[in-house]
């Protein structure tokens, strides 16, 4: 079984390159214009603007899920799962669950309201998995962006 | 025309009131769990988990922009509009068009990728205002979430 510890600087390009693989697997690869650098930046700076697990089997990052904080105006400060991705040969043993515990400990700790994720409406396995994590969907909010 | 400016720890009381007004149009006012003194902490602290513009007209605040940073792991740091609010009597007077060029300006100072927001999917003048200002609409995504 991998072991999930929290992320370090010396995590990034392994970091980096899972984002890469689940962006490939979401079909939006060109879509990723974060680096390494300004990730490391980013999640290690005075004020960090995300934090993340791994999964670790054998020296090697199997795994990530990479979180920040959000602020609800209803219930207050939200532990938000942005990305969490296991690498195929590694799925089936038990590492998404661990996150996911891993999290609401993480959520507990921090006073947060709610452990919260976003799932893709076509990937039925993934919502499959956070309803048998106890977890809720809701289907009535649409994104809406503009690129600055 | 209002005023648009920053939030202080005085217009807690007015925020919180708006926040309640739009839980109530959103169908969700017993939703509204956070409380004044809540918002106080986690907005005026020594790392604030919000921050928030005001619409002023005689001496009243009759809108509220409600903001926090999030992170996308594929374009780095964004703004995100968590609440937008203006008093039913004042609307039609620019003040919606007013907070979101406020807010863009904000995206652009503090480096953020993107500003981001959600609406809801019946809310189509909504819908409608935000394609004007000439924002995206992404509707692949469902929410999914845990109360801790």
């Amino acid at each position: 079984m991998a072991h999930i510890r929290k992320g370090t600087p010396e995590d990034i390009n392994a970091l980096h390159a899972l984002i890469c693989e689940l962006a490939e697997f979401e079909r939006a690869l060109p879509e990723v214009t974060n680096t390494p650098e300004q990730l490391l930046k980013d999640g290690f700076g005075e004020n960090p603007l995300y934090g993340f697990y791994v999964a670790e089997l054998e020296a090697r990052v199997v795994g990530i899920a990479l979180y920040y904080y959000r602020y609800s105006t209803w219930k207050g400060k939200v532990l938000y799962l942005e990305d969490i991705y296991i690498q195929p040969a590694h799925r089936g043993q038990g590492i998404g669950e661990a996150f996911i515990k891993v999290l609401e400990t993480h959520a507990q700790t921090e006073q947060c309201a709610r452990l919260q994720l976003q799932v893709l409406d076509w990937n039925e396995p993934a919502v499959r998995f956070y309803e048998k994590m106890g977890m809720s969907i809701d289907k009535e909010w649409w994104n809406v962006y503009k690129t600055i």
